[in-house]
């Protein structure tokens, strides 16, 4: 067949000042699913980090156990991590994120920091003050916290109040134990998900995680890591948690893909669904010039063969760029910004009374009289400005 | 402001030819709320009438209680069928669809056909005999049965089955009626809807309306009026609605507007959201010629005012144009097409095998080896050709 | 610590008579998860029927590969029968359904009877003729269809009505296969699913199956097998799905377990959730005399070790028997009867005419007056009811 | 019909020691929907109050607007809070909350403090004022914050850092206002909700709600109203939410309910839903003596007559009261008891060196050999433990 046009363009071909980065585990992603076995090989970590860099990739994001067994000793280790840091260093790619896996082995079936069970709590310590060394080592400077079996099926096995006691004391040993290794900048960033692989997990929203931070020992140190995919599998405006992180200085990495709403995780190619939702949240972190890495945490399908795995790569790549020009245009559209203009209906006076209490305020407030019904004529051509957005979009105007 | 630039492109203008329609209702909505109150004056059927028709509407849909109030008597109730006829021809717009309100009036509070109150279940049908003898005196050929009360909040208060009965009973009893009195072409379409107002509705989806009608005595009068919002209500894919409603014959009519997944009721513009499944709908009708009105059934957002109402009409009808542009121009990818006829692996003598049953062709297939692992390497370069979907959508190639 | 007294009392204790059966998958499941290895060792199946016969089940369902691995020989395959029949024997236990896995191996990972290549599609014709041979070796009647993989992600991948197409041409060819074989009466049952694994599966529902069978060969060897959790992941009334398929004869088969709604497939003990729609759900089945099997398609959760797979199974089968019983004090409830009583507003001479058309019954509906706010007045006591029905639930009267 | 048997009976009479309250809303609903008009005819919001205390309630919560119209007079606001006043001592009812309604007129269509208009978020703050100094002569200690039309259907119509600003800048200038006069111990509460009536609200969950308040000028002041319905709306376990609020302090207030989740905002009668979850919560407020009132946010069936309204009011009172005593039985139950008690799986040492860091403990555990296939052998019960709870549930045990 023609090779598809788009794979020799040049006009979205990715940079690395782009920032763009992906969690390893996605590429070496090897299709299997609850009814289903695997449908790829495997591929090694250090195949998976090259074949990133080569694609345009700033940086890559990785679990422990993606880089070395549990198991291994910690001469294998060491050699292991040797191995990497020299893939990096001859592939010009960074490590921005590390995080442990406390899913994938049985004991932690019950959850990790919240487990019932203090051995469990305590290894996942352990494991934990193991990865954040490795990270170190390579200079990642973001730890990530997905508490994907920090849940219940059984609302009567767990208080929930306990576990997130739990989970605070877990997260501030960590953080003193940053603190003591002088491993500064390094942060945390916790990633919500509201349920799967359990029925129901802890800090289930963006939302969630930034009403718990405050509550723990260095709340500086924390933020959020809101992925998309699992947002939209609760069924909320994943602009609107983006924008509240942002908003409150706690967006610390981000993961970028597509999901149909309330359904299992689908962690789609990014651009893959709902086009204006993800266009508003590229143009969130463009507008911000938002330093983070543009991350990218979702898989190929289960359908696709092993070069099918860089066409999905490609694919995520290119539809930020594509949506980024989109943003670019957007910005500059004179009919959108005539109307945004008009929507915004000014009044500098009550403005400067209403910005900051005072006695003469709140007064001169009360006093003023006003007629909702002449308010409620101001005319709001959200028809028109949405009709805008999606031509921008469609590339028609 | 300057005028948007779309207002005054001829490129997407609507013709009579596209089969355009609105129901009257959509621009006729006042923009209530279950928390708010009506944020646009009246609007008389007649100018929605009129109103359709300068937009290039080659039809409309109504409701009896849209035209004329239910106290009406025999007299105005003519007089304004005369003056809609009227308008009508000066217009150049036809009837294509009518259907009879059954869920405002609080005696419907518990259901029209499937009230557990036998008098009310009895005025159900006089009022939709009306309904049928006021479409056929317009020309209106659908009758679409929207059963927004029949349902429970309360499990208890009907059975299922004893509903399912009544409402067949009722279409059973107006099927013969409109054979009666010879108003065919006239055909039905139930349009169906999983919940509110009602807690639960029957006949949630088009599949259970698909399998409600063999039951009925006049299957061939029966079809489905699925709606776009409806469908993605429930979550299900709209799109894979919309094809089984067409593959068995039984796509009557269709109501086309864009919705959030999994809320309440929004019956926003045509193309607000998901382009993609937006796209896939527009592509099966075009690629299936099919022959019924393209209606649109939504409304404008509550902040706009009266204009805004048609700057709503306006934008479904450019959203269709170019989507329905965007099929021609998929269906010409050469990348595309070449994908796509990769992916189908055919094997002439399997198919003839597997077509069609005789005791040769099953002896035929139980005694061929099959590789099963070899099968499962099949390249199927599904990322690429959504890659290339998406990228037709954003005018990007 | 003491034995949960439960696990003593006689009330609630499975006879054979209650015609109980799970799947074997269920008891075999071993715990694996899309972010998690297995938890619990392998149990052959032969140890699963003994085991369920224990417990009191009547029968039991299986596919192809619980019993046989696809890659075994015909001698070890039928050795594997001949055990399996003789631990039935002993166990006094039956096979009621068996269902042809056309989901795991990764040959079937864009569909088997919908697969976009012909050796997929004869292979799994193939698959199935041979299980239905087994079936009939084993005297199971009812073959379940269960499409796990007859879906998409990428809509472009497949036309939804070729799809259709092509699964109705394998459903036709084995009912073909079927009654060439006198297998009769036999009979297939399918089962709808909405999506999980794949991005979106067709026949999502029980209604797009209900409106499916009617265009196959032979509609009447065809029924639905809705499974409660798969309504409830769509966000459906389970209990209005299984009325309908009651209602139109085509409840061929049942599959019983909970789940939170529009969620991933959480398979859960059944009872776990919504105990009024359960309820409702285990009236319909005993109100009717339903004649089929009460079958448990669900799986411990993958928190417990090999004896928590036995509490699984006692637990569904104790939920059925301490609903069933609910049932029978719902009906015999005096308040409840009265409400009910009260609520049925009737009308015997308008029932009439509204039972069966008739021009006269049309003309003496279109001449009766109707006052529809006297109608509005009926006092519908359904906060009263529900609250009694809770009640019972609750065991508070 | 017989008088149903709970009528009469004593065992679940609400007492003034309850702490149980309604919005005084909740009663005056008239049944009106989007698809539908009144279906009861007006209540004076003195009746509902009177009608309140006569059924058992402590308290009651109500809306400026409930009391009196924003049109009415100076005079005419005050002789109503006077008739208030009165009706409060004779009845012996108490008023706790106290809200300003901002959503019904026209003129909020587009949100009241983030409304892009400056003059209507100016009318919101003096609305809002207003309402305070009502709430303090009425003696209301807490003001909710329920922002209905604080959110968008149009993505670019309002930037959501912006809102957020805006938001804030409302709360701190009124938390100003309530410390100017001295209102204190008056405190907020922040009533969060995901969607409806906008397409999209700000402050989606109480998790939103937790991060935005350490954000603000006096969070001591500020604290979380969630309403169960909106929980579920989202699909979140609305036990959870509640749980994370009492866990940080902030649960100023709450609002009972039933919905089915991922539908239209049903507020429907405390009980009618997910019997497990409701118990969990009782338990949760229960468990805690956590000492603010039991409101119920809900209103009665559409298809109540006016009688039904104090049906639905006493089945509210009588479900908690249930509830309440299943919550005693369980905490009692001895298997309950002994199988949590083998679930929580000790180790002091390792309890004591998780619990805070220090370099010497972080060296402890990081020397500690784990076998993780040992940890994964421990048993928990988690089928039998959720069946018990069940049982108690259903008053069988």
């Amino acid at each position: 067949m023609p090779l598809p046009r788009w794979k020799t363009e040049k006009k979205f071909t990715p940079r690395r000042s782009d920032r763009f980065a992906f969690g390893i585990w996605c590429v070496m992603n090897r299709g299997r699913d609850p009814f289903g076995e695997e449908t790829r090989p495997r591929m090694d970590a250090l195949d998976a980090v090259r074949g990133l860099a080569k694609k345009g990739c700033a940086s890559f994001e990785f679990h422990d156990d993606d880089l070395v067994s549990p198991a291994a000793s910690l001469k294998e280790r060491e050699k292991r991590v040797r191995d990497l840091k020299r893939v990096m260093a001859e592939s010009g790619i960074a490590a921005t994120m590390a995080t442990c896996n406390l899913t994938f082995h049985k004991c932690f079936k019950d959850g990790a920091f919240t487990s019932n069970d203090a051995r469990v709590r305590a290894y996942a310590l352990q494991k934990t003050m193991r990865l954040i060394d490795l990270a170190a080592q390579v200079g990642a400077e973001i730890i990530v916290f997905w508490g994907g079996r920090e849940g219940v099926e059984v609302e009567a096995s767990k208080s929930p109040q306990e576990a997130l006691r739990r989970y605070r004391e877990a997260i501030n040993f960590l953080s003193h134990y940053v603190r003591q290794n002088r491993y500064e900048p390094m942060r945390f960033a916790i990633e919500p998900k509201p349920n799967e692989p359990r029925g129901d997990l802890f800090l289930p929203t963006a939302g969630h995680v930034l009403g718990f931070i405050p509550t723990c020992d260095h709340p500086d140190m924390l933020g959020v890591n809101p992925e998309i995919e699992h947002c939209r599998m609760q069924g909320l405006n994943a602009c609107h948690d983006v924008a509240q992180c942002l908003e409150a200085g706690k967006l610390f990495d981000i993961h970028l893909g597509a999901q149909k709403p309330l359904r299992f995780d689908q962690d789609m190619r990014f651009g893959a669904e709902d086009l204006k939702e993800t266009f508003f949240i590229v143009k969130l972190l463009e507008d911000a010039a938002w330093p983070g890495t543009r991350t990218f945490d979702a898989h190929p399908y289960r359908t696709e063969d092993e070069d099918g795995v860089w066409d999905f790569v490609d694919g995520c790549l290119r539809a930020y760029l594509i949506l980024k020009e989109k943003v670019a245009r957007w910005n500059a559209d004179p009919a959108i910004r005539a109307l945004r203009e008009e929507i915004a209906c000014r009044d500098p006076v009550l403005e400067a009374a209403c910005a900051a209490f005072s006695p003469a305020n709140a007064q001169a407030l009360l006093a003023r009289h006003f007629d909702p019904d002449a308010l409620a004529a101001h005319r709001l051509r959200y028809e028109v400005l949405d009709q805008l957005t999606q031509e921008v979009l469609l590339g028609v105007r």
